[in-house]
């Protein structure tokens, strides 16, 4: 016993502050007698009358008086277990003022979990901490985290044990410091098992993901019927716009109904072999969407791979291509860069059963002329009726091919090419629309673009020497997109292009209002595309003095 | 306009999503224009029905229902401004689900911020990101920020602009990449300036801090009126435990009120020199408070240096020594790492005009023989006494001397052990005892300790091999210490010491209940005290072979 009581309490402890007893345990079979024991004393139960919010927030959540929480030494962030008859409820703990030291303000959650009404009383002492705070902890001091505590983690994650400080603490932790190819396998597989999966019980099953950042990107729209069309199976999964102008999901949606659940999207399958769903609706790697929420407001992406591959194992793929757009205006700046991510994310598939490969794509300005629902579901139709932009039928055709290959089809970029020429393709994404509740017959010319537009046009005469993708999305969103289906921008001029004064660079979509105008002169300020003589100017920008000397340079980031 | 245009929007953009506009106002007038205009599209105002929540959270704070919300583009832990006649009030927005969705809950805050009553309609829009979000996105970006995005991180934290997955991601980050001299001067200076100050007018001014971490350190307690006694300002602000069984503040407590205001506090020192109060009750440097609140489920202190010296630079110190206990139980482990600490801690006091001198003190063990609020007291008064054990009495006179040769006493250490021989410290206590409101002519023995009391017996004949820190503490909060002010833990023996079989090693005292009993007899496995052969046992522990690979050792973290 020296031996155990001399080193475990003192790590231990030294993570826990004074409830350290509920981690011992692990040491020694005796010491969780002692927890108990000492709990008796370190937990004061108290009674409280219940007063309901009348709302649900996803995980049961109370709100006690200041001075309540302190008496039972319960601080905020902290859990509570309330009890009701014989039934417990674990719930965060919110710390307010002004509430009647008796009573215990509870969400729809913990009135369903216990229950209880308005008036009941409740048995209210703290909560053991969960194992998931007490590995995050780990990880914030530097442990490299193994499968079964990330397992608990994503697990508690799922469940809404998990606070927001905590989440947030791990994702950032992660963000600062990587995430390892252990990690990243791990937290996918974790994922994967933690949600809904799909098995169609066939092989080989295709895929192909974008780990996006480029607008106007409609690949998957027509890269799935290709695939399909050749009698492959490809069950594509996609999320909708954060914020970019639309995700592949929002441009299906101008087709046909997306949001199916994991049977109908089996159904569609095994009748057409592709399928375009949105992700969300079918409870597959669900952590992902709530760690998605607390990386959104801090505009940080840490669990980029897992987030990907999970997905792509929970439908069963066997063979996918993962897209990585390079370029400025991309999440990828550099070539370096994007070796380091294909690298990770092809083990990281290997270690799933996947065989991935990467196809590292030009990511400097949009893909096509269109970016917005309608706008890109029309230029999507338009490419499988033989009228597509070429980089967009290159795109295509290239990820198209590696995928094909990767399962021996030789040749795949021409067979991927042949199966759009002849109409095999389109005929095959009308056959996916009418299996999705769609119209098969529907035109380009069917879909309504918003009808308020205005065009910008160059202010001089010169080469497009940038397109700026990250403006591009937020005048497209500006004007409306996603949400306003027909809103969004069309390109009229791509890297390169020699344009004269007063020629149109790009024409702007809205569905609604003039409220634009009084801004849209000042949009040529903004030069979302620039016209210029790289030869003879080579100042990028001048920084103000007064720029703190701390400043990086983040622009590669 | 073209080089403005390049760069910067890709840039800002970049790290501003579909909100991009409110950022690339910096880098151009007209631009704040568009912003203006395309926002008009970008944010969508609604009406809604305000019911209270009834309770008070510090900061502004509505509920809203996950339609709504969406349907203004606001998602969860973004900012929505309220307004209602000509008032504006800007909240933070939870999510939730079964709201009707014209009903928007709000805290005391609001109804407060726009004189609204349950029933009255607001128009809610969604309101542009703070800079503060954007500095801390640029913290997570790896950028070393300047005093001005720090002071205006700062200011939103103390004005509870900052959403706590903000908070938590900002501590978070420099908890793992670490907090540069630079940073933790702005952060300090900040701090101050968004707080009270105390200016006494005089000069030196005194004080003395301990990062913490060893239980029972009693040292300011009879450090102060030592300082005092000898004729210099010494205005001490003390924390209340947070994991320990007893902060400066839980022990002065015993003696006097310490919830002192500033100008309470000021009159106490202008008249006696010295004085031992709450900081909590002062409003110096309240960002703090804050930021303790995530660091502590975390058990992450990554403000440890700008939270110790912005409270410092706010009562005007001229003169400081810092104590950095080391030891296997305490925060620092290694004197290695304590040369680190102590380099920083006197350059960030360099630039904030403070003359500071570090301690290296034994950490290894507590200080003195007890541990909670009223048996630390009663030492304290022994030691004044004339009787105090000499671990105590050395560090209280060695950490005296270097302060008092700061400025330029010689023999410092002498000097102080004569104040307590001589008995002028002790009075001096009974000076700031009676001026703080207390009763000057306490006496030890009026100081009642718990009545229930347990002796800890050496199970065999050895040397005091180590002392748990961590663990003497958890034992001392699990009796009921600091809230039960009698309870506590007292030593019979120290490191070193050479005890028979059945040799009293500690005594748990506790103010109410048997609960410990079926515990005490367990207490002994824990062995919150070591005793051993060291020259004949050299097996630590044995860790079982299940330990996941990847995790790294972190006895040392």
């Amino acid at each position: 016993m020296l031996a155990l009581s001399y080193i475990s309490p003192l790590i231990r402890v030294a993570r826990e502050g004074d409830r350290s007893f509920t981690v011992t345990i692990s040491a020694s079979e005796k010491l969780s007698d002692i927890r108990v024991a000492l709990s008796v004393k370190l937990v004061k139960k108290l009674k409280f009358r219940v007063k309901t919010l009348n709302f649900s927030s996803g995980k049961p959540l109370v709100v006690l008086d200041d001075e309540a929480a302190a008496d039972m030494g319960v601080r905020p962030h902290e859990r509570v277990s309330l009890r009701f008859n014989s039934r417990e409820v674990i719930a965060l703990v919110n710390v307010a003022w002004q509430i009647p030291r008796d009573i215990v303000l509870v969400n729809d959650e913990v009135v369903e979990g216990l229950g209880v009404e308005e008036g009941d009383y409740v048995e209210v002492e703290l909560a053991p901490m969960p194992d998931s705070l007490r590995y995050i902890r780990d990880l914030l001091r530097g442990a490299r985290l193994g499968y079964d505590e990330i397992k608990r983690i994503v697990e508690d994650i799922v469940e809404d044990k998990v606070s927001e400080v905590e989440l947030t603490a791990l994702v950032t932790a992660i963000d600062q410091r990587g995430m390892g190819v252990d990690e990243a396998y791990y937290f996918s597989l974790a994922m994967v098992e933690t949600g809904e999966v799909l098995d169609l019980g066939v092989e080989p099953i295709l895929d192909k993901h974008s780990i996006g950042g480029v607008p106007g990107d409609k690949t998957s729209l027509i890269l799935v019927p290709v695939i399909a069309s050749l009698g492959y199976y490809i069950p594509k999964t996609s999320s909708r716009a954060i914020t970019s102008p639309a995700g592949t999901a929002d441009r299906a949606e101008v087709l046909m109904p997306v949001t199916l659940s994991l049977d109908e999207m089996r159904e569609v399958v095994l009748k057409t072999r592709g399928c375009i769903v949105w992700g969300g609706a079918l409870h597959i790697a669900p952590a992902d969407d709530k760690i998605i929420r607390v990386e959104y407001p801090l505009s940080i992406d840490p669990f980029l791979v897992p987030s990907i591959m999970a997905k792509k194992k929970a439908v069963g793929s066997t063979h996918v291509v993962i897209d990585i757009p390079v370029g400025r205006g991309a999440k990828v700046k550099t070539i370096g860069e994007a070796h380091y991510l294909a690298r990770e994310i092809i083990e990281v598939g290997r270690r799933l059963g996947i065989e991935v490969a990467c196809a590292l794509t030009v990511g400097e300005q949009p893909v096509g002329y269109t970016a917005g629902p309608v706008l890109e579901a029309r230029e999507a139709l338009e490419t499988l009726m033989g009228r597509g932009p070429r980089d967009l039928v290159d795109k295509v055709t290239s990820i198209a091919g590696v995928l094909l290959e990767m399962i021996g089809v030789e040749r795949g970029k021409q067979v991927a090419l042949e199966a759009i020429r002849s109409g095999r393709a389109l005929a095959k994404l009308r056959e996916i629309i009418e299996a999705q509740g769609g119209d098969p017959n529907v035109r380009p010319e069917d879909l309504p673009t918003g009808e308020h537009t205005y065009t910008v046009r160059a202010d001089r005469r010169g080469v497009v020497m940038w397109i700026n993708n990250k403006l591009i999305a937020s005048l497209a969103r500006a004007a409306g997109a996603p949400k306003d289906r027909g809103a969004g921008i069309e390109l009229h001029v791509k890297l390169g292009d020699n344009v004269e004064e007063g020629a149109p660079l790009l024409t702007i979509y809205r569905e609604y209002g003039s409220k634009l105008q009084a801004a849209e002169k000042l949009l040529e300020e903004l030069k979302p595309i620039g016209v210029g003589r790289p030869e003879s100017e080579m100042l990028i920008e001048k920084v103000p003095t007064l720029v703190p000397h701390e400043r990086l340079p983040i622009i590669e980031r």
